[in-house]
């Protein structure tokens, strides 16, 4: 199962975007969970098809055809079959209930205590009960800043490309890590997007999946995607990113031969995709999570349009993005300024 | 008690270096452990007090008195009543028997597995059992670098400076993170002298912990100004630090009013220390630790002089360092060359 909660916490309010291609069976069995909250379902594939959501849910359904028919010629930027349709989520998400829960509590605790990506804390997250800075850490940056997003972790299968899938089948995580840690400022990582959590009001803009699978040339890098292009974002305008707890029991293993025929471009791609990452920067004007991405969107244009021209594509698709953004959501345009 | 392990590993021989100012009780419950090391032990205080060794290890015994006659004037650089005496063991360790055990066995690992300190893998240390670089992470990072430093942790009584000390004197660390991670390039951390081991082939001449203590201004500080040091060196040279495990289990508070005493130049001091660290940029030329370091050492004088003048009598010790170790290890002069 996948879930992925985007968080308006300045609201004390929960979505949950919900990605599916098949049917919902993992709500029954999360009912308990699930049940108290708000889900926006995106609804991949064949629109004509019926989505057997099960009784008893607080639920927004939304398929291609509605997308299409909000959106309009906006809607080219959300892809299709491929998860990256759940981004579209991101973009309507707003208003529901919410209460704090098991292995979504763990997330909002994450997303409402500070980050501290400035100095490496060795007790890790500085403000969980029984720890704190340590020796050595500068008192002016105990403060902290503001999180932005939580990245859960998966035990059991884990989150491998096709070739170490294919190298090692029979690989699984047993091993419980309980910490959670900001990654520092100016480092990348690898963000997955099936346990994920973010504060929609404050990095929302930026949490857009690409384009990916149908009709384009790679799948599986949507989560990573969205991943690098926060962080750059998240060490602009001072915000924090934290991974580790909560972690989701992953127990149904993709198949790495059709991994590998969606990832093999992107395997080749991200040797220069990560420098560029790394070496990218954002001039001061950049206030906003939107001018960044803008901003981002121009750089994306200028140098990896040279690798392929998939990435002129995707360049022009992250302006639409936020157009979208910005008509779905009139009052975002102040997102960011929580940052400074 | 207090260990540091300088592992030369390039002869598969271990050296432990025990700083102490009183007597070797812990050799006794530690022994199945430490009987099987050459233990290089360095007397604080009084020379003219004899130390207790309990019989049946194999050691060196070094005091005040005998660092002064081998060093001659450049004993100066070594300091008095503070932990920071320890660093005259790494000057001399070489050459003793070594077999891999229990609590230094995590740091043999540790050291003996690359780092990976450009990108940050969410399942920790890619090269413990069962684990590895998940989907994302780019393969041409994946063979790491060189592990220069293993710092490991803290569980009881955490290493709090003396105001949380004060502030929270019943905490406890009772939280067993099973984890070993790289701290990423370009990001400080608190480095603690107590259990720390570290790679003297390729980073020994920057583990200096400084003038501390007796006649200094300051203590406490000595093994956060050789972490320091040591991660710009690290992060020039390409070679890696991990922190995590192995645990020490920490049971004897040090007195908050004598550490505040020791301290509070230091708190104040590190606000200025961590900006001029964090932006410290070494020249090309700089290909050896040596060169490294004298190139800190001309930017300390430069750059924190003008903060105390303390700062250029460290300055000038840390070049008295560096002639003592090439005099002690006249073949150390290649060091750095493992990173290239």
């Amino acid at each position: 199962m996948a879930s992925t909660a985007a968080v308006p916490l300045l609201k004390d309010e929960l979505d949950i975007v919900i990605p599916t291609i098949r049917n919902l069976e993992f709500l029954e069995m999360w009912r308990p969970f699930f049940e108290q909250y708000h889900l926006i379902i995106v609804q991949d594939g064949d629109p004509s098809k019926t989505i057997k959501v099960p009784e008893g849910f607080d639920y927004e359904l939304y398929n291609r055809n509605d997308i299409n028919r909000i959106l309009g010629p906006k809607a080219s930027c959300i892809s299709f079959k491929d998860s990256a349709c759940r981004c579209f989520g991101y973009m309507v998400a707003k208003d529901p209930s919410g209460k704090d829960i098991n292995a979504l509590e763990q997330h909002i605790k994450n997303l409402l205590s500070p980050s501290s990506p400035f100095f490496f804390n060795t007790l890790y997250d500085p403000y969980r009960e029984g720890a704190d800075f340590v020796r050595g850490y500068p008192f002016s940056l105990r403060e902290g800043v503001p999180t932005a997003v939580s990245h859960g972790l998966w035990l059991n299968i884990p989150d491998y490309d096709a070739p170490t899938q294919l190298v090692k089948p029979r690989e699984r995580n047993t091993r419980y890590v309980d910490a959670v840690m900001t990654i520092p400022k100016g480092t990348l990582f690898p963000m997955c997007g099936m346990n994920l959590a973010f504060n929609r009001e404050i990095i929302g803009p930026a949490m857009y999946f690409g384009l990916m699978g149908d009709g384009q040339p790679i799948g599986r890098y949507d989560d990573m995607w969205a991943g690098w292009c926060t962080k750059v974002i998240c060490d602009h305008l001072g915000l924090g990113v934290k991974t580790g707890l909560p972690y989701i029991w992953h127990s149904k293993a993709s198949n790495p031969f059709v991994n590998l025929k969606k990832e093999y471009k992107g395997i080749y791609w991200q040797e220069e995709l990560i420098p560029f990452f790394q070496s990218a920067t954002l001039s001061k004007d950049c206030t906003t999570v939107q001018k960044c991405y803008i901003e981002l969107s121009k750089q994306v244009k200028a140098k990896l349009g040279k690798l392929d021209d998939y990435f002129n594509k995707l360049a022009d698709a992250m302006v639409t993005w936020i157009e979208a953004w910005d008509e779905l959501n009139p009052s975002a345009e102040t997102n960011g300024s929580a940052a400074k």
